[in-house]
Parts: structure tokens; sequence; C-alpha cells
């Protein structure tokens, strides 16, 4: 059982993106970062649902792949389910519609307590106001014998690096440079000790670089 | 003619330290930084002066070898000549020894006027207080049909390259978390804008990223 981080940065190690508004919820920025990864064939099968067998099936494609695959348990940040996008919205069940690409138990970290939401496909998300170690410690019980994935965002991805609780990370770094947002790397001197590290560039141009304990 | 710029940053972007004390005067963080690129045979032969074979000599190699290729004059800042670490020693002649490896005219960005210091190799620092645009008239009378190489450290680099005069930027990232110190990427949002970005990974790890007009 490994804990993982997977996420993707900027040059400049950005990871949140800050140009967001209420008519682009999501901002330019954030379209530019992730194109290469929302381009690929495993990202428009499992997150939009699509079969049309559309989608790059190079090296974006197989850590795509990768990020899926034994994934059993997940944390993720208020932020990255939505609730700070929608604080006013206590019926809002996430970004992902009826089939949301888990398919297993999601603890998401916010102060604010809510019910937790299922989903026929085995997606339950759990909201917990707890410390990483606390949420870490759940999600082991959830796990089972398969990975956890701490989805995101960037800030709870530093908290638990910076906590030295993940066993492999990986940031496709697209190479563009945003300027604006939260940084990765912030607080993380000497992230690479006792970690193994290995890098490889995409078709796309996107550098995929993985740290492993 | 093509003005370059050649640097070592870490996967956050820092590619000027801030660990230096009087009795390491380089730091150990630039030691990490640089490590790769001081493993090549060419740094070894252009820059140390041995003459034993050793040193690598793959794609850092290679890059170190671009490096020195082509270049015909130059313009540094008062730190990487030195200024700043040795303000009180007005005949500083610079790092490199009685043998710098430029072997051609380099402007030295100063506000604090000295005089010129010449080589026998060819090399010859000339001492100046004037924005980027005209050193860059001034390296281009100097250069002939050679190329420009804009030295560093971080922040003139930094300066041209927001200024948009710099060809080609080549960064070798080094795979460590710096934490601290000046990071090249700083005010530079949207630098690909008008560069095709290409990217390989060393043996070494490091990763190397250009960007080419």
């Amino acid at each position: 059982m490994v804990v993982r981080v997977d996420l993707n940065i900027s040059l400049d190690g950005i990871g949140a993106t800050a140009d967001q508004t209420p008519e682009n919820i999501f901002g330019e920025d954030w379209g530019r970062l992730v194109a290469p990864y929302v381009a690929t064939r495993t990202f428009r099968e499992r997150v939009l649902h699509e079969d049309t067998g559309e989608g790059t099936t190079g090296v974006d494609d197989r850590y795509a792949r990768a990020y899926f695959e034994g994934v059993t348990a997940e944390i993720m940040g208020a932020g990255m389910f939505g609730l700070h996008t929608f604080p006013d919205k206590p019926d809002w069940r996430g970004w992902w519609g009826d089939e949301p690409p888990f398919a297993y138990p999601v603890l998401v970290l916010t102060h604010t307590p809510r019910p937790p939401i299922e989903f026929p496909n085995g997606t339950r998300f759990d909201f917990r106001s707890v410390s990483p170690q606390e949420a870490l410690e759940e999600a082991r019980t959830l796990a089972g014998d398969g990975d956890i994935r701490v989805g995101g965002g960037v800030s709870v991805a530093r908290d638990f690096l910076r906590a030295g609780l993940v066993d492999e990370l990986h940031v496709g770094i697209t190479p563009i440079v945003l300027g604006v947002g939260s940084r990765l790397w912030d607080g993380l001197h000497g992230l690479e000790d006792g970690y193994e590290v290995t890098s490889e560039v995409a078709e796309s141009g996107v550098i995929h670089v993985t740290f492993r304990r």
C-alpha cells in the first residue's frame, strides 16, 4: 500500500491557478495547465465517459492510466471538491457528475460538516475536519490492500508531503510559466531526500517527474 | 546572431542560492545545484583546465559544450563576477583564475566604475552602468557575427528575458528542491509565448529545457 500524489504543475511550480472568475470558474490558466492531461484517451474515457476512442495514447496517457490504477481510497481538500467555489450550495456533489471517476471512498477535508454523498458506481464522499495523519489513518482502513491517493489541491498535497506521509509523488510539468497561483514546492526544501527522482518527457512537451521512496 | 541565456536551476526554479557564508562563499546549495554540470568533461576542460579525460560525456556534457559554442561576447551581472561577494577588493579579477573560460569581451553590469581587466587568452572584462538594452547594443558591436550570452546571475537573466531581449533560453533543472534563493521564473508569466519549448532528460536526472524563438 502506497500513498500517492499526482499533480499537474507549471514550470514555475504552480498547481492551483488564480484567474478564476464567476464567469469562468476554472480560469484560463487551469485549462492551459491541464490541457495535455485532458487530451489523453484515459481522461476522456475515465472522466468524461466518452467512448469514441479519441485522445492521445503516448506518454501522457500512460501516466493518466497509472493515475487511476490501484487506488482504492482518496483524500482531497475542500477546494478540489469545489466547496470554495460554491460555498453556498449545500447540495453540491462535486465536479464530476453522476459518475465520479473514483468508484471508491473519498475523504474530503473541510471544517464544515456535511452528510456523506454516495453514487451508484461506488464513489462515496465523506467530509472530515481532521489532520492529515488522522485522515490517512481512516483512509488506510478504507483502502484495504489498495493505494491511497492524496488528490489535491496543491496546499493539501503540500501538507501531506511536508508531514512525510507521501510514498510517491508524480508531477506532470506543463512547459508554461503561470506566474500567479499556489506553488507546490513552497516549504518543501530538501524534499528529494529519501526519494529516487526520475523524469521523462512526453510527446506533448510535458515533463513527468516522479519521486519514489 | 542570437542572444542566449544558459542557467542551472532547481525544480522550484531557484538559480541563485542563498546559503553562502564567509567560510563557504558558494554555499552548499550551489554545489548541489551545479554538481551535474561541474561533473561534465567540458566543464573540467574549459573551466578547470584539467586535461585528464575525466568527466561525464552524456547529455549534460552536450549542453555544456553548446554553452561555449559560438559565443563571442557576454554580459553578466556584478554578482556573477563576484563584486557582491568581495565588495572591498578593488583588485578582484573574477572567479576564474588567469585563464577565464571566455576568451572574448565580457560586459559586467555594475554601478561602481572599475578599470577594464584583460587576460592573455582574449578575455576582457569591461564594467558598465547601463540598461540591458544599452549593454546589448555594445555587446552586438563586440560580438561580430557570433552569439551573445547573458551569463547571469538569475536577476540579470530575468531582466533580459522580461525585456524580450533573449532568443534562446536553456535551463538545466537539477531535480532538487532548494526552497530559498532567487527564482528565475518570477515575473515571467507567459514567457513561453513566441518560443518553441523542448525538453530532454539527462542520464544524471537533470531536465534540460530550451526556449527557442
